[in-house]
């Protein structure tokens, strides 16, 4: 088995525990499984008129979107929504019109935050976009992870057991819809 | 009576429906209310790094909130939701943590787009986010807005005598919602 995976967190901050949570899913990925985190903070914000001549970072980003088997999506929640650096990358994927990039695409949702809600909102909001954009999105298991203050150690490395073993369940899942929809 | 108000296109297009549906809006208001359009596309991407010395164009943003008596957003539709650009403009609003600028701010959501749906799928998303922003929103009229070709001529005027006057009646009830907030 040999898939790989394009990885988006919705957060550039250094720290972002976000990022840290893929790195956590990268640690705990099944043999075959190479992870690529995208960079999504070098893209303009959107824009049709940059459509004539599509900035390198968005080519980079359809690349990186055709080269994946599958697409792993983390989300912090700002307002009660997703965050836009997220959606910003999204819609990007989708332009110039009649290629979106992200069809048929497995996908799955995850995210983290600091308060104990564990980004449901972000998250609810964000299905509905990858139900427009025809993202085989997995369905269950839902991942929320809230206080992640508790759940993450200084240097950035998940140290809660329980969540070690949600993510390994969640790779499961997630591989056996990927090699469904392959 | 003298009324400012902040209005924040979520489109950056040239030639963007939005821009020129809030143009439309300041044509046909009332005697004594200013419209400020709000340039929120040299905002930087959301990033919690960078609110230990705030770019001038956060800066920018956070007074021109502070000096509007209310606020104007107008939204294409991307995907289902609402624009990155103005989330990202309503997250940096309220942002650094504690100094939500948007606070208990009159507002009301209009939108418009080329496909007959009219934007409701990204001012639903929008109007959760003001609900968390604590944004004093108009409820009703909505404003949803389809078939924009046919509504404005090739100088980007609107020329459909309905959607004028569903936009003077709409001015009626908001301003005398804010006036009733104020």
């Amino acid at each position: 088995m040999s898939i790989t995976i394009a990885a988006f967190s919705g957060s550039l901050r250094k720290d972002s525990y976000n990022t840290k949570l893929i790195k956590a899913f990268e640690q705990l990925a099944p043999e075959g499984v190479t992870i690529e985190t995208i960079d999504i903070g070098k893209l303009p914000l959107l824009n049709q008129d940059l459509e004539t001549d599509l900035p390198q970072s968005v080519k980079d980003l359809h690349n990186s979107i055709d080269n994946a088997d599958a697409i792993l999506l983390a989300t912090p929640e700002y307002n009660r929504s997703y965050s836009p650096i997220l959606k910003n990358a999204l819609d990007w994927g989708s332009r110039p019109q009649g290629q979106n990039r992200w069809n048929k695409k497995p996908a799955a949702v995850t995210g983290c935050t600091p308060s104990v809600l564990g980004t449901f909102g972000a998250q609810n909001h964000l299905r509905q976009v990858l139900t427009y954009l025809n993202m085989y999105t997995l369905q269950q298991p839902e991942f929320y992870l809230g206080s992640v203050a508790d759940k993450f150690n200084d240097k950035g490395e998940l140290t809660d057991e329980q969540t070690k073993k949600k993510i390994i369940q969640f790779w499961a899942t997630f591989i056996e819809w990927i090699n469904k929809i392959k």
